[in-house]
Protein backbone atom coordinates (compact mmCIF):
# COMPACT_ATOMS: atom_id res chain seq x y z
CA UNK A 1 0.00 0.00 0.00
CA UNK A 2 1.12 3.85 -0.84
CA UNK A 3 0.05 6.77 1.82
CA UNK A 4 -0.30 9.70 0.73
CA UNK A 5 2.33 12.09 2.80
CA UNK A 6 0.35 13.78 5.89
CA UNK A 7 1.09 17.59 6.63
CA UNK A 8 0.77 19.32 9.41
CA UNK A 9 0.92 23.49 8.60
CA UNK A 10 0.74 26.06 11.42
CA UNK A 11 -1.53 28.89 9.13
CA UNK A 12 -0.30 31.83 11.65
CA UNK A 13 -1.85 33.95 14.50
CA UNK A 14 -4.74 35.05 12.43
CA UNK A 15 -3.53 37.63 9.81
CA UNK A 16 -4.05 35.49 6.53
CA UNK A 17 -0.13 37.14 4.84
CA UNK A 18 1.68 35.82 8.10
CA UNK A 19 1.18 31.97 6.32
CA UNK A 20 4.52 31.25 5.27
CA UNK A 21 5.46 30.51 1.61
CA UNK A 22 6.04 26.88 1.70
CA UNK A 23 2.38 26.51 4.00
CA UNK A 24 0.67 28.72 0.81
CA UNK A 25 2.80 26.03 -1.82
CA UNK A 26 1.81 22.88 0.07
CA UNK A 27 -1.95 24.02 0.75
CA UNK A 28 -2.34 25.00 -3.36
CA UNK A 29 -0.78 21.34 -4.28
CA UNK A 30 -3.05 19.17 -1.73
CA UNK A 31 -6.66 18.65 -2.24
CA UNK A 32 -7.78 17.64 0.86
CA UNK A 33 -7.70 19.38 4.11
CA UNK A 34 -8.52 17.90 7.77
CA UNK A 35 -9.54 20.84 10.03
CA UNK A 36 -9.78 20.02 13.68
CA UNK A 37 -12.88 21.70 15.67
CA UNK A 38 -14.01 21.79 19.34
CA UNK A 39 -17.57 22.01 18.37
CA UNK A 40 -18.77 20.48 14.51
CA UNK A 41 -20.90 23.39 14.31
CA UNK A 42 -18.23 25.72 14.73
CA UNK A 43 -16.74 27.68 11.58
CA UNK A 44 -13.15 26.89 11.88
CA UNK A 45 -10.93 30.20 11.84
CA UNK A 46 -7.28 28.49 10.56
CA UNK A 47 -9.82 27.40 7.43
CA UNK A 48 -10.86 30.71 7.27
CA UNK A 49 -7.15 32.22 7.30
CA UNK A 50 -5.97 29.70 4.56
CA UNK A 51 -9.53 30.48 2.42
CA UNK A 52 -8.42 34.67 3.04
CA UNK A 53 -4.75 33.55 1.52
CA UNK A 54 -5.58 31.12 -1.14
CA UNK A 55 -8.30 30.64 -3.80
CA UNK A 56 -9.40 27.22 -4.04
CA UNK A 57 -11.88 24.88 -3.02
CA UNK A 58 -10.55 22.15 -0.64
CA UNK A 59 -12.04 18.93 0.25
CA UNK A 60 -12.30 18.98 3.97
CA UNK A 61 -12.11 16.84 6.26
CA UNK A 62 -13.55 17.81 10.00
CA UNK A 63 -12.01 16.78 13.07
CA UNK A 64 -14.17 16.60 16.27
CA UNK A 65 -11.16 17.36 18.89
CA UNK A 66 -13.73 18.77 21.99
CA UNK A 67 -11.62 20.80 24.67
CA UNK A 68 -12.40 18.85 28.31
CA UNK A 69 -10.73 17.50 30.52
CA UNK A 70 -11.18 14.03 30.79
CA UNK A 71 -8.07 12.21 29.18
CA UNK A 72 -9.33 8.87 28.35
CA UNK A 73 -12.34 10.70 25.99
CA UNK A 74 -9.86 12.92 24.98
CA UNK A 75 -7.23 10.26 23.69
CA UNK A 76 -10.94 8.30 21.96
CA UNK A 77 -10.97 11.83 20.20
CA UNK A 78 -7.54 11.82 18.51
CA UNK A 79 -7.47 8.72 17.80
CA UNK A 80 -10.71 8.48 15.88
CA UNK A 81 -9.11 11.33 14.45
CA UNK A 82 -6.08 9.27 13.02
CA UNK A 83 -8.41 6.65 12.19
CA UNK A 84 -10.18 9.48 10.08
CA UNK A 85 -7.25 10.63 8.59
CA UNK A 86 -5.62 7.04 7.73
CA UNK A 87 -8.36 6.22 5.86
CA UNK A 88 -7.94 8.60 3.46
CA UNK A 89 -4.31 9.15 3.28
CA UNK A 90 -4.68 4.52 2.63
CA UNK A 91 -6.23 5.77 -0.93
CA UNK A 92 -2.69 7.51 -1.49
CA UNK A 93 -3.97 11.04 -1.58
CA UNK A 94 -1.64 13.75 0.87
CA UNK A 95 -3.59 15.74 3.24
CA UNK A 96 -2.79 18.84 5.16
CA UNK A 97 -3.81 19.24 8.82
CA UNK A 98 -4.17 23.23 9.50
CA UNK A 99 -3.33 24.11 13.22
CA UNK A 100 -3.93 27.89 14.05
CA UNK A 101 0.03 29.60 15.08
CA UNK A 102 2.49 26.97 15.18
CA UNK A 103 1.78 22.98 15.11
CA UNK A 104 4.37 21.96 17.52
CA UNK A 105 3.41 24.87 20.35
CA UNK A 106 0.40 24.39 22.54
CA UNK A 107 -1.37 22.78 19.28
CA UNK A 108 -3.82 19.73 19.22
CA UNK A 109 -1.64 18.59 15.80
CA UNK A 110 1.16 17.01 18.41
CA UNK A 111 -1.48 14.66 20.28
CA UNK A 112 -3.19 13.44 17.09
CA UNK A 113 0.74 13.25 15.08
CA UNK A 114 1.49 11.00 18.56
CA UNK A 115 -1.46 8.54 18.07
CA UNK A 116 -1.31 8.50 13.80
CA UNK A 117 2.43 7.50 13.88
CA UNK A 118 1.10 4.47 16.90
CA UNK A 119 -1.41 3.37 14.48
CA UNK A 120 0.78 3.85 10.87
CA UNK A 121 4.20 4.69 11.99
CA UNK A 122 5.04 4.34 7.66
CA UNK A 123 2.94 6.98 7.17
CA UNK A 124 5.18 10.33 6.00
CA UNK A 125 5.32 13.42 7.69
CA UNK A 126 6.15 16.86 7.03
CA UNK A 127 5.82 19.49 9.71
CA UNK A 128 5.64 23.62 8.22
CA UNK A 129 6.19 25.70 11.17
CA UNK A 130 4.04 28.74 11.38
CA UNK A 131 4.20 32.09 13.03
CA UNK A 132 3.45 31.48 16.76
CA UNK A 133 0.86 34.30 18.51
CA UNK A 134 3.50 34.48 21.24
CA UNK A 135 6.17 36.25 18.13
CA UNK A 136 2.87 38.17 17.11
CA UNK A 137 2.62 39.75 20.35
CA UNK A 138 5.98 40.93 20.95
CA UNK A 139 5.97 42.04 16.84
CA UNK A 140 2.50 44.13 17.42
CA UNK A 141 4.31 45.35 21.10
CA UNK A 142 7.38 46.50 19.32
CA UNK A 143 9.29 44.89 22.43
CA UNK A 144 11.68 42.09 22.95
CA UNK A 145 10.11 38.74 23.53
CA UNK A 146 13.98 37.85 25.18
CA UNK A 147 17.54 39.47 24.07
CA UNK A 148 20.87 39.18 24.71
CA UNK A 149 21.35 36.81 27.74
CA UNK A 150 18.00 36.59 29.19
CA UNK A 151 15.95 33.64 29.80
CA UNK A 152 12.36 33.79 28.95
CA UNK A 153 9.37 31.19 30.12
CA UNK A 154 6.14 29.95 28.69
CA UNK A 155 3.55 29.14 30.81
CA UNK A 156 -0.19 27.84 29.09
CA UNK A 157 -2.37 28.90 32.34
CA UNK A 158 -1.09 30.07 35.45
CA UNK A 159 -1.86 27.79 38.94
CA UNK A 160 -1.56 30.05 41.43
CA UNK A 161 0.05 33.75 42.87
CA UNK A 162 2.81 32.37 45.00
CA UNK A 163 3.97 30.27 41.62
CA UNK A 164 4.06 33.66 39.66
CA UNK A 165 6.04 35.11 42.59
CA UNK A 166 8.77 32.82 42.45
CA UNK A 167 9.07 32.72 38.38
CA UNK A 168 8.86 36.41 38.62
CA UNK A 169 12.48 36.46 40.34
CA UNK A 170 13.23 33.35 38.62
CA UNK A 171 13.05 34.69 35.17
CA UNK A 172 13.53 37.97 32.73
CA UNK A 173 10.22 37.34 30.61
CA UNK A 174 7.01 36.05 31.21
CA UNK A 175 4.33 34.73 28.70
CA UNK A 176 1.43 34.02 30.56
CA UNK A 177 -0.97 32.41 28.10
CA UNK A 178 -5.10 32.45 28.51
CA UNK A 179 -4.30 35.12 31.52
CA UNK A 180 -7.63 37.16 30.88
CA UNK A 181 -9.41 35.47 34.11
CA UNK A 182 -6.57 36.08 35.86
CA UNK A 183 -5.56 40.06 35.64
CA UNK A 184 -6.55 40.54 39.32
CA UNK A 185 -4.04 37.53 40.64
CA UNK A 186 -1.15 38.82 37.96
CA UNK A 187 -1.41 42.58 38.94
CA UNK A 188 -1.33 41.50 42.99
CA UNK A 189 2.18 39.70 42.34
CA UNK A 190 3.21 42.15 40.41
CA UNK A 191 2.41 45.00 42.74
CA UNK A 192 3.91 42.87 46.04
CA UNK A 193 7.07 42.08 44.04
CA UNK A 194 7.73 43.74 40.63
CA UNK A 195 8.87 46.94 41.20
CA UNK A 196 11.10 46.60 38.69
CA UNK A 197 8.67 44.46 36.64
CA UNK A 198 6.40 46.07 33.46
CA UNK A 199 3.22 44.24 32.58
CA UNK A 200 1.58 44.28 28.94
CA UNK A 201 -1.97 42.82 28.09
CA UNK A 202 -2.65 41.78 24.00
CA UNK A 203 -5.95 40.03 23.24
CA UNK A 204 -7.41 38.66 19.27
CA UNK A 205 -3.50 39.22 18.37
CA UNK A 206 -3.40 38.89 14.40
CA UNK A 207 -6.79 39.56 13.93
CA UNK A 208 -8.28 42.55 13.10
CA UNK A 209 -9.88 43.44 16.59
CA UNK A 210 -6.61 42.90 18.39
CA UNK A 211 -6.87 45.42 21.60
CA UNK A 212 -3.12 46.33 23.41
CA UNK A 213 -2.98 47.03 26.97
CA UNK A 214 -0.09 48.97 27.92
CA UNK A 215 -1.10 49.51 31.63
CA UNK A 216 -2.22 46.13 33.23
CA UNK A 217 -3.37 47.61 36.92
CA UNK A 218 -6.04 49.65 35.01
CA UNK A 219 -7.63 46.33 33.82
CA UNK A 220 -8.32 44.91 37.36
CA UNK A 221 -11.89 43.60 37.90
CA UNK A 222 -12.35 43.92 33.96
CA UNK A 223 -13.93 40.39 32.33
CA UNK A 224 -11.35 40.62 29.58
CA UNK A 225 -10.98 37.82 26.69
CA UNK A 226 -10.00 34.31 27.89
CA UNK A 227 -7.43 34.26 25.59
CA UNK A 228 -5.54 37.24 26.45
CA UNK A 229 -1.55 36.86 26.68
CA UNK A 230 0.00 39.06 29.63
CA UNK A 231 4.14 39.46 28.76
CA UNK A 232 5.49 40.03 32.03
CA UNK A 233 9.35 42.42 31.27
CA UNK A 234 12.04 44.16 33.06
CA UNK A 235 10.93 47.99 33.35
CA UNK A 236 13.02 49.66 30.57
CA UNK A 237 13.82 46.80 28.53
CA UNK A 238 11.46 47.48 26.11
CA UNK A 239 11.20 49.36 23.21
CA UNK A 240 8.52 51.81 23.71
CA UNK B 1 9.82 66.24 7.37
CA UNK B 2 8.19 63.29 5.83
CA UNK B 3 10.12 59.94 7.53
CA UNK B 4 10.43 56.84 5.40
CA UNK B 5 8.63 53.71 6.89
CA UNK B 6 10.88 51.67 8.79
CA UNK B 7 10.39 47.69 8.45
CA UNK B 8 11.85 44.94 11.08
CA UNK B 9 11.73 41.78 9.32
CA UNK B 10 11.94 38.00 10.50
CA UNK B 11 13.22 36.00 7.55
CA UNK B 12 13.12 32.56 9.27
CA UNK B 13 15.65 30.12 9.91
CA UNK B 14 16.85 29.96 6.92
CA UNK B 15 14.68 27.58 4.28
CA UNK B 16 13.44 30.64 1.65
CA UNK B 17 10.09 29.27 1.82
CA UNK B 18 9.50 29.62 5.59
CA UNK B 19 9.55 34.01 4.69
CA UNK B 20 6.13 34.91 5.40
CA UNK B 21 3.99 36.71 2.49
CA UNK B 22 3.66 39.21 4.27
CA UNK B 23 7.46 39.94 4.48
CA UNK B 24 7.51 38.79 1.27
CA UNK B 25 5.09 41.53 -0.27
CA UNK B 26 6.64 44.14 1.92
CA UNK B 27 10.17 43.28 0.61
CA UNK B 28 9.43 43.55 -3.02
CA UNK B 29 7.67 46.93 -2.75
CA UNK B 30 10.86 48.32 -0.58
CA UNK B 31 13.87 49.13 -2.56
CA UNK B 32 16.26 49.50 0.41
CA UNK B 33 17.65 46.96 2.99
CA UNK B 34 19.40 47.16 5.89
CA UNK B 35 21.64 44.25 6.45
CA UNK B 36 23.16 43.48 9.85
CA UNK B 37 26.70 41.90 9.77
CA UNK B 38 28.52 40.91 12.38
CA UNK B 39 31.76 41.62 10.25
CA UNK B 40 31.74 44.04 7.21
CA UNK B 41 33.12 41.82 4.93
CA UNK B 42 30.79 38.58 5.59
CA UNK B 43 28.32 37.44 3.34
CA UNK B 44 25.05 37.93 5.02
CA UNK B 45 22.67 35.06 5.55
CA UNK B 46 19.66 36.74 5.75
CA UNK B 47 20.40 38.57 3.21
CA UNK B 48 20.89 35.43 0.60
CA UNK B 49 17.46 33.87 2.34
CA UNK B 50 16.15 36.75 0.73
CA UNK B 51 17.68 36.67 -2.41
CA UNK B 52 16.26 33.02 -3.14
CA UNK B 53 12.75 34.06 -2.40
CA UNK B 54 12.37 36.82 -4.22
CA UNK B 55 13.99 37.88 -7.65
CA UNK B 56 14.78 41.60 -7.08
CA UNK B 57 18.09 43.64 -6.96
CA UNK B 58 17.85 46.07 -3.99
CA UNK B 59 20.06 48.89 -2.67
CA UNK B 60 21.78 47.77 0.86
CA UNK B 61 23.16 48.88 3.83
CA UNK B 62 25.60 47.06 5.19
CA UNK B 63 25.10 47.71 9.69
CA UNK B 64 28.04 46.55 11.38
CA UNK B 65 27.02 44.78 14.50
CA UNK B 66 29.80 43.11 15.67
CA UNK B 67 29.56 39.98 18.29
CA UNK B 68 31.59 41.47 21.35
CA UNK B 69 31.09 41.87 25.33
CA UNK B 70 31.75 45.26 25.42
CA UNK B 71 28.65 47.03 26.39
CA UNK B 72 29.73 50.62 25.68
CA UNK B 73 31.04 49.61 22.22
CA UNK B 74 28.37 47.64 21.81
CA UNK B 75 25.93 50.38 22.24
CA UNK B 76 27.97 52.95 20.08
CA UNK B 77 27.49 50.75 17.18
CA UNK B 78 24.07 50.20 17.58
CA UNK B 79 23.66 54.33 17.70
CA UNK B 80 25.70 54.48 14.63
CA UNK B 81 23.54 52.01 12.97
CA UNK B 82 20.54 53.86 14.03
CA UNK B 83 21.66 56.93 12.05
CA UNK B 84 22.64 55.37 8.98
CA UNK B 85 19.14 54.24 8.80
CA UNK B 86 17.83 57.49 10.33
CA UNK B 87 19.87 59.06 7.38
CA UNK B 88 17.98 57.12 4.75
CA UNK B 89 14.42 57.12 6.06
CA UNK B 90 15.04 60.98 6.21
CA UNK B 91 15.07 60.97 2.49
CA UNK B 92 10.96 59.86 2.42
CA UNK B 93 12.10 56.42 1.43
CA UNK B 94 10.88 53.30 2.78
CA UNK B 95 13.51 50.36 4.47
CA UNK B 96 13.65 47.24 6.22
CA UNK B 97 15.67 45.76 7.91
CA UNK B 98 16.19 41.74 7.84
CA UNK B 99 16.95 39.36 10.48
CA UNK B 100 17.59 35.46 10.83
CA UNK B 101 14.33 33.70 12.68
CA UNK B 102 12.04 36.68 14.37
CA UNK B 103 12.53 39.94 15.19
CA UNK B 104 11.87 39.68 18.71
CA UNK B 105 13.52 37.13 20.01
CA UNK B 106 18.08 37.29 20.86
CA UNK B 107 18.04 39.32 17.61
CA UNK B 108 19.98 42.81 17.50
CA UNK B 109 16.69 44.03 16.08
CA UNK B 110 15.42 45.23 19.46
CA UNK B 111 18.68 47.02 20.37
CA UNK B 112 18.80 48.83 17.16
CA UNK B 113 15.46 49.53 17.53
CA UNK B 114 15.73 51.42 21.17
CA UNK B 115 18.13 52.87 19.82
CA UNK B 116 16.36 53.98 16.79
CA UNK B 117 12.87 55.29 18.91
CA UNK B 118 15.23 57.42 21.19
CA UNK B 119 16.54 59.29 18.28
CA UNK B 120 13.63 59.58 16.31
CA UNK B 121 10.52 58.47 18.08
CA UNK B 122 8.74 59.64 15.43
CA UNK B 123 9.70 57.14 12.88
CA UNK B 124 6.61 54.85 11.62
CA UNK B 125 7.96 50.50 12.34
CA UNK B 126 6.44 47.90 11.34
CA UNK B 127 7.68 44.51 12.74
CA UNK B 128 6.98 41.30 10.79
CA UNK B 129 7.50 38.11 12.89
CA UNK B 130 9.15 35.39 11.23
CA UNK B 131 9.62 31.80 12.00
CA UNK B 132 12.07 31.55 14.86
CA UNK B 133 14.66 28.57 14.96
CA UNK B 134 13.30 27.57 18.28
CA UNK B 135 10.23 26.63 16.42
CA UNK B 136 12.18 25.15 13.24
CA UNK B 137 13.90 22.66 15.09
CA UNK B 138 10.41 21.27 17.08
CA UNK B 139 9.12 20.41 13.56
CA UNK B 140 12.40 18.90 12.03
CA UNK B 141 12.28 16.39 14.78
CA UNK B 142 8.91 15.99 14.61
CA UNK B 143 8.20 16.94 18.87
CA UNK B 144 6.01 18.85 20.30
CA UNK B 145 7.88 22.38 21.78
CA UNK B 146 5.12 22.13 24.52
CA UNK B 147 1.62 20.78 25.08
CA UNK B 148 -1.20 21.22 27.20
CA UNK B 149 -0.26 22.59 30.30
CA UNK B 150 3.28 22.27 29.94
CA UNK B 151 5.51 24.99 30.19
CA UNK B 152 8.56 25.62 27.91
CA UNK B 153 11.76 27.97 29.19
CA UNK B 154 14.35 29.02 26.86
CA UNK B 155 17.91 29.90 28.11
CA UNK B 156 20.35 31.55 25.25
CA UNK B 157 23.36 30.23 26.82
CA UNK B 158 23.95 27.96 29.60
CA UNK B 159 25.68 29.50 32.93
CA UNK B 160 26.49 26.39 34.90
CA UNK B 161 25.87 22.81 35.47
CA UNK B 162 23.99 23.33 39.04
CA UNK B 163 21.89 25.65 37.67
CA UNK B 164 20.58 22.94 34.43
CA UNK B 165 20.29 20.13 36.93
CA UNK B 166 17.48 22.73 38.80
CA UNK B 167 15.77 23.41 35.55
CA UNK B 168 15.26 19.81 35.01
CA UNK B 169 13.70 19.33 37.77
CA UNK B 170 11.33 22.47 37.67
CA UNK B 171 10.44 22.63 34.06
CA UNK B 172 9.05 20.33 31.29
CA UNK B 173 10.50 21.20 27.95
CA UNK B 174 13.64 23.45 28.02
CA UNK B 175 15.38 24.51 24.86
CA UNK B 176 19.11 25.71 25.17
CA UNK B 177 20.70 27.91 22.69
CA UNK B 178 23.80 28.08 21.69
CA UNK B 179 24.55 24.31 23.26
CA UNK B 180 27.40 23.17 20.72
CA UNK B 181 30.39 23.26 23.26
CA UNK B 182 28.16 22.20 26.61
CA UNK B 183 26.92 18.81 25.63
CA UNK B 184 29.29 17.33 28.34
CA UNK B 185 27.90 19.18 30.58
CA UNK B 186 24.34 18.39 29.68
CA UNK B 187 25.03 15.01 29.47
CA UNK B 188 26.24 14.96 33.01
CA UNK B 189 22.98 16.55 34.29
CA UNK B 190 20.67 14.37 32.32
CA UNK B 191 23.01 10.91 33.79
CA UNK B 192 23.23 12.73 37.35
CA UNK B 193 19.48 13.84 37.39
CA UNK B 194 17.34 13.60 34.50
CA UNK B 195 16.25 9.64 34.14
CA UNK B 196 12.99 10.86 33.34
CA UNK B 197 14.42 13.19 30.65
CA UNK B 198 15.22 12.78 27.02
CA UNK B 199 17.40 15.34 24.78
CA UNK B 200 18.21 16.14 21.28
CA UNK B 201 20.44 18.35 19.33
CA UNK B 202 19.97 20.20 16.44
CA UNK B 203 22.84 22.30 14.31
CA UNK B 204 22.21 24.30 11.30
CA UNK B 205 18.16 23.99 11.43
CA UNK B 206 16.59 25.33 8.74
CA UNK B 207 19.51 25.40 6.36
CA UNK B 208 20.35 22.23 4.11
CA UNK B 209 22.90 20.69 5.63
CA UNK B 210 20.95 20.73 9.38
CA UNK B 211 22.00 17.49 11.60
CA UNK B 212 19.90 16.02 13.90
CA UNK B 213 21.06 13.74 16.30
CA UNK B 214 18.18 11.72 18.76
CA UNK B 215 20.76 10.62 21.13
CA UNK B 216 22.87 13.27 23.02
CA UNK B 217 24.76 10.96 24.91
CA UNK B 218 26.95 9.80 21.59
CA UNK B 219 27.90 13.23 21.31
CA UNK B 220 30.17 13.40 24.42
CA UNK B 221 33.99 14.59 23.85
CA UNK B 222 32.72 15.79 20.23
CA UNK B 223 33.67 19.49 19.09
CA UNK B 224 30.07 20.39 18.16
CA UNK B 225 28.59 23.56 16.21
CA UNK B 226 28.44 26.44 18.49
CA UNK B 227 24.83 27.57 17.21
CA UNK B 228 24.35 24.29 17.95
CA UNK B 229 20.35 23.85 20.30
CA UNK B 230 19.63 20.75 22.93
CA UNK B 231 15.74 20.22 23.50
CA UNK B 232 15.16 18.13 26.44
CA UNK B 233 12.10 16.92 27.34
CA UNK B 234 9.77 14.51 29.68
CA UNK B 235 10.70 10.80 28.19
CA UNK B 236 7.76 9.22 26.36
CA UNK B 237 6.52 12.71 25.66
CA UNK B 238 7.21 13.19 22.14
CA UNK B 239 5.83 11.97 19.25
CA UNK B 240 8.49 9.75 18.23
Amino acid sequence: MSWGKFYGIGVGPGDPELLTLKAKRILEQTELLFVPKSRLEKRSVALSIVGQAIDKQWRTVDLLMPMIDDEKLLNQHWREAAQAIMQHLSKGIDGAFITLGDPTLYSTFTYLLKQLKELAPEIKVEIVPGISAVNAISATLQQPLAEGEENLIIIPALQDQETLAGLTEQFDNIVLMKAGRQIDKICAVLEDRGQDKQACLVSRCGFEDVSVHHDVFALTGQKLDYLSTVIIKKKGGDSQ
